[in-house]
């Protein structure tokens, strides 16, 4: 069984070793693998398309555990989500959010002394409720005994983009400035057709070689989704865009 | 048996893999664990704390490799330790200082040639003699025959808190800029005591939640020490706190 | 099977999970080991350097995948390398020059579909070419089935350094500051040898603990070659010396 793990503890600190001694400990045969740790501090949103990009390439049953976690210790419940064919487990805070655009099964919430460590830490569920958490699951314990039936009440400051339209959003900028999207293109689009973000008005290209070094170009990125950059340069940097701009397609 | 890694190296380097390739050719059963690379370069206390902080929520047998080594090559020994149920290994410079405090059971020099490459190169002990050593505990050497017994010399800055005592100093400060001391709180505490850090005097709380954005809080931290830190800041930066700073309990 | 992972992809995005995703999915009894993936944003000459210096660590047969590749989806080809007694699978662009000194004892393209998934997107080989092509050579596939044999086009900026000679260059700035260079001590040298870089002359030492704190030394680092270093310092930034900058053994 995989249990993998997305946090924003980074690499300097004992958060993201002390998580994994808790599963090691739980559950000696779970194999854990790392996703990613440098998160920008307390950043949902960052951490939510991270988790989405990551999870859906694992084989389905996978747990994930994610945890950037501001809220830590306050209301927000600490949940498992089941999405996809795979189980999330983390604080409800909007970090499931693209996740959940998969379908979600279920989602309960973590109350049950098997899913979480005797007097756990208010200000480390990490190491306390959602590693014992995701080695019950890891140990067979179904979601269902983690506690009650609830539902998603995090979210993200942007909604998802609407299938099938022609408007969405900047919900990622990833570690080279590329600018990613949650928009799909809808299918049967002209040749004509352009990729718009404020004064950037786009043609669609395949790949990063289609256009001269330092060009700016769009295309459908590795998650699905429409995505702009400059070749070999910094889009987010030149462009000073930030997440949540518009973009649209026009003359399709 | 797990291994696991805690060191200064990085993630730009190829320090790490070749330690873990030393450890694969070693003893391919065993499982590698990543605590945390980047300890800020050199910095002896920090690998400490992080290696404290992460180490004991293993099973305990865990053989825990620690490299944060300014003085390789020079006199200090390569050392085995034995603390609170599980096996250190790493250079006798302080960097062991907070596990000692769970209590040592043993102390060993690395010298026994089955527990180091041939020809270790004098600037690489991490891949030439610590990830061997690693590997032969993992194949069921015991300890004693690394080498001949010895106590730890490697000292930190700051002597350890006098358990049950009202003083104690700031040990780390975390990626979130938290303060961190090694004061554990006495029982039995006035409702009234105070937290005092230099000018800062402050009730403890349990939890970041407690407290509105941006305002100061104290609180006992998932290490079961005092901590200080800022809701949604950063404690260290804003006050300009260093590590070794003196905290104490007043009014208990 | 070992499958290791050197990549640019960093640890605040979704590329390496997605990788591991892929590999647990196509191959779930392989094993993989995180390299590096902090390698400066599609600096090849450095990920070359750092594959070298960790895969000759690991156990003959073991899988390295490598993905530096600001040209993906342009014309420089995907190959399988063996080298070494070990297996490199990534972009044809430079980044095997270093293990290809180790006797290259082959070389394919990746063209068949059992080492690709289907669909490939055009900016994300890593996920849909290297990690299936590793996933299919840890099953067993031997690198013939991959596609039809070539030869390595990619170089570097710098070409080898001639064996036995005098002269070679800095490769490689650790991120201690270190300067490492590709040039091997020849045997039999004088004691009175001195290393030269620019304007520094320097005896060849045996560890940095062989000169005071912030003193210059020379002295055959980890990897076998010439390194120059400030100790407790950062050479590089101290004297302003890049890759590619030349340096001599001179009165040998």
């Amino acid at each position: 069984m995989i249990i993998t793990l997305t946090t924003d503890f980074g690499a300097r600190d004992g958060f993201v070793g002390a998580m994994k001694g808790v599963i090691a400990r739980l559950t000696p045969e779970a194999r854990v693998v790392d996703v990613a740790h440098d998160i920008p501090r307390h950043d949902i949103a960052h951490g939510a398309w991270v988790l989405a990009t990551a999870a859906g390439d694992f084989p389905s049953g996978t747990i994930h555990v994610a945890v950037v976690d501001p809220g830590v210790g306050s209301a927000r419940l600490e949940v498992i989500v089941a999405a996809g064919g795979q189980l999330f487990v983390g604080p409800d805070n909007g970090l499931f959010q693209h996740v959940a655009a998969w379908g979600v099964e279920g989602t309960w919430a973590i109350t049950s002394p098997a899913f979480r460590l005797p007097d756990a830490a208010p200000t480390f569920h990490g190491r306390d409720v959602f590693a014992p958490a995701a080695a019950a699951l890891a140990r067979g314990l179904p979601p269902e005994a983690a506690g009650p039936a609830t539902c998603l009440a995090g979210a993200l400051a942007w909604p998802p983009a609407v299938a099938g339209g022609l408007r969405g959003h900047i919900v990622h900028i990833d570690v080279y400035g590329n600018l990613i999207s949650d928009l799909r293109l809808p299918s049967g689009l002209a040749p004509s057709a352009r990729v718009v973000l404020g004064t950037h008005v786009l043609p669609i290209s395949r790949t990063y070689a289609d256009v001269p070094a330092g060009a700016a170009l769009a295309y459908v990125g590795s998650a699905g989704t429409l995505e702009l950059a400059l070749r070999d340069g910094d889009a987010a940097a030149a462009w000073r865009v930030r997440r949540g701009a518009w973009i649209e397609v026009q003359g399709g």
